[in-house]
């Protein structure tokens, strides 16, 4: 008796021999077909009941969610839906499933909304859609582990409480050890920070690059891949408060580096999943079909999930700058007959989700990495250009996604640097650790950030990131 | 030209070839030979310059901490401390390092007290003991990873932003987005939370266990690898306020399975750091080894580090119950000479480190595993045995140490899981849906955490954890 799981079953293929499997009940069919499902894999399990040889008041429990196990022999199916099935010898209930209480639940076997889904969040990895996400999910990050490491990388885990929201990337939560029904008071009336846990003011991480760059002037190559927080209040398909972050950093590597680093990443990690994932994501893409059927030819997908992604690991992402793209989008279609909802009239403007919809779906129809933005719309650690007004930042498009990756060759020369502080009000003092790397071997390095969620929901077809964690953060949203 | 880093230049011994490589300098003796580091490994790449065919304003600058690109041909080294080394043709200094500035910091070529290391952590990395500790830090990491991810195990983020302190696992940290000055209050004086962003009094997690659970009973096999935190204000060397735990979940997993995973999975790890870490394993054992000559004999290590860590490898772990170790304790010299500060009387008593040592260093002299404890000084989650007094828990306590490993089997039965939630005045709507979890096909279930830092001090054989972590936080300390 060998015991082994569905997906170890279904690919040993080893006919005639016994096995004992744990699972749970997706359905029974005319008293004798079993589907079993242990979460291994998105198939199922056929288990075949000779059901006037048992016990009738197990049958009667072998409901759809119930915990059973099943012992029996692997034989050749002569249904079509599957190549193989255990005939089963014997058959126990671990854990029932009332079906009127399951009737309540997403568990009942008919087709539930992703919002119903999102309210049992606690239940919904049980259903085959969020069990072939999730599965996706676990794979990437295993593949983004596997890279870094295959290629000398050091994985390093950033603080996620830090002391200073230095570098201004957007509303920070607040993290407290105060009572906040009496928060203590100075004598000037201000909070006295001094006697909270840390001494200070402190906040959740946004990003773990300044500490990262510390590192990769050490060690060389570096990445982190923890959670990073925003409190900003934007109830879209594609914020959340909390979400994880990717971030190598790499000394001796100048822009140019940069950008290939990131597409041959991203390459590696989507190749990884076709490989690893193959009947998830044929699962997905199935999903993605039957939904498209109701919609109008205009919204449905280009391609097929998998081909999309095949896609995106047979052509090279197209690099233009800032400055090209600016061109392109002032002489656009959209732009000359005034679609867009902020029109492209001069060099240096912000561009909106819109126009990068517009390049990478309309354009250029591939991912995108635009490089060397104006100084003014980005962030003050990035290395200034020869020309005093761009810098040598890199943002990644994809489609469907919009901005996936952003980063930055950084700002190496102290002197640079610390003029880039003062004219953006950052205190140097805050930030002594950061600008003191610059003073002892300094030397050009550069590195990205990659929202995971944002390459899951790329991965897996999925439209709104909360499908994509399982216990999204979001605005008036911190259930589970 | 082949552009390498130090560690591949040195394991390929490619003699004779060309070589470009990028570091920082350790040290330059004689105006000849630079040691060279990139991070990449310990050992430093020598490279010797022909001083009299360089321009000496630049040999100048070849200051330790400097950065600096050396290209040259691979030779065998006359030397005794090396066994090749490049003959340098081409040098250039990539960032200085004013030597009047280096004096004043850790990059200085002196030994340094670790503590002063940890005022300086952002430039620490650069030397070779932190280097060491966090090029076996991160494959630690990575073996963790390699491990589930081998044995069908999916990788779950569990949120970090929890609303329920309901474990009641210690102090937690308060996450808000109010303005600290002006907390919006009721008419009846207590703090508004429906205004805060997620409507409701957040916390910092302090467990992926619960969220954990309920992502076994799907996909049964997972593990979470994330921070958490803990608002105690603790000041020892063995705790943090933010550390990094491995938490495993297994559905029809029982006791004896949990205690076998957890044994397993050490092994593998520690395993995987012997062979892919060796030379700054025996970097940090010579470390030990020096230190310990200033120490009196009986303080000093019993086994050097490798050969403790392959000591741990060869040897099962002791299992034993919490009753027998009482009878041991109850028994032991220390006990009846009243050398323990707690002494053992009854049954019953939470054990200390003093207690947790004496098993593991004095009795038993190799890994322990305590299962079974008493109810009441365990969570309420753990699994009731039929004695009616005894969970299914387990601690593995580890020489040098103490706990490094806690987990249980999980109490399955809905009724057992509420009475003990109500006995502990654990709110059961706030946990509606980790209850939930026990009422649609509920199965014998277990887990454990493991704290990756005490993992980290074990293998690094450190004995501060602000040692083991690039930022530590601790009461009072959260720069950087």
């Amino acid at each position: 008796m060998i015991k082994a799981g569905v997906k170890e079953i279904l690919e040993s293929g080893d006919l005639l021999k016994e096995f004992e499997c744990k699972g749970w009940v997706r359905s029974f069919r005319s008293n004798r077909f079993i589907a079993l499902n242990d979460g291994s894999c998105v198939e199922n399990l056929q288990c075949v009941v000779d059901f006037e040889n048992f016990d009738q008041t197990i049958l009667n429990q072998v409901n759809v969610g119930a915990a059973v196990l099943v012992q029996g022999t692997l034989k050749e199916s002569e249904g079509s839906g599957q190549r193989v099935e255990i005939e089963v010898e014997k058959l126990s209930i671990l854990g029932e499933a009332n079906p009127e209480d399951v009737r309540k639940t997403i568990l009942s076997p008919k087709r539930h909304s992703l919002e119903k889904l999102r309210e049992q969040a606690h239940l919904r990895v049980r259903t085959n859609t969020f069990g072939a996400i999730m599965r996706v999910r676990s794979k990437l990050s295993f593949a983004v582990h596997q890279y870094f490491n295959s290629k000398g990388f050091n994985h390093v885990h950033t603080p996620i409480i830090t002391g200073s929201d230095a570098e201004g990337a957007g509303e920070t939560f607040k993290v407290t050890n105060f009572n906040l029904d009496e928060i203590p008071k100075n004598d000037d009336g201000n909070v006295n920070f001094k006697e909270d846990f840390f001494g200070k003011e402190t906040n959740l991480s946004v990003s773990g690059q300044l500490e990262a760059e510390t590192y990769a002037l050490g060690l060389s190559k570096v990445y982190t891949f923890g959670p990073t927080f925003r409190a900003e209040n934007s109830n879209t398909s594609r914020h959340l408060a909390e979400f994880w972050m990717i971030e190598p950093e790499v000394a001796f590597c100048e822009l140019d580096g940069n950008m290939d680093l990131a597409e041959d990443f991203i390459k590696y990690v989507l190749d990884y999943i076709q490989k690893e994932c193959n009947s998830d994501l044929a699962f997905l893409e199935n999903r993605l079909l039957q939904e498209d059927k109701n919609k109008p030819q205009a919204e449905r997908a280009p391609m097929p999930l998998r081909e999309k992604i095949d896609f995106v690991l047979k052509n090279n992402f197209k690099r233009v700058s800032y400055t090209e793209a600016i061109e392109i989008l002032k002489n656009s279609k959209p732009n000359k007959k005034k679609k867009f909802q902020y029109p492209i009239e001069d060099w240096g403007a912000d561009l909106q989700s819109e126009h990068e919809r517009f390049l990478v779906e309309k354009h250029f129809k591939c991912p995108v990495i635009l490089f060397d933005y104006p100084t003014n719309i980005k962030a003050f650690y990035m290395r200034l250009n020869e020309d005093g007004k761009t810098v040598r930042a890199m943002d990644i498009l994809f489609p469907g996604i919009g901005e996936i990756v952003g980063g930055s060759q950084r700002e190496e020369r102290y002197d640079v640097l610390l003029e880039k502080m003062k004219a953006l009000h950052i205190d140097p003092e805050e930030l002594w650790w950061y600008l003191e790397t610059r003073k002892f071997g300094t030397c050009k390095h550069s590195g990205f950030g990659l929202g995971f969620e944002r390459l899951v929901l790329f991965a897996t077809g999925m439209s709104n990131i909360r499908d994509v964690i399982p216990y999204p953060r979001t605005p008036q949203n911190a259930e589970f």
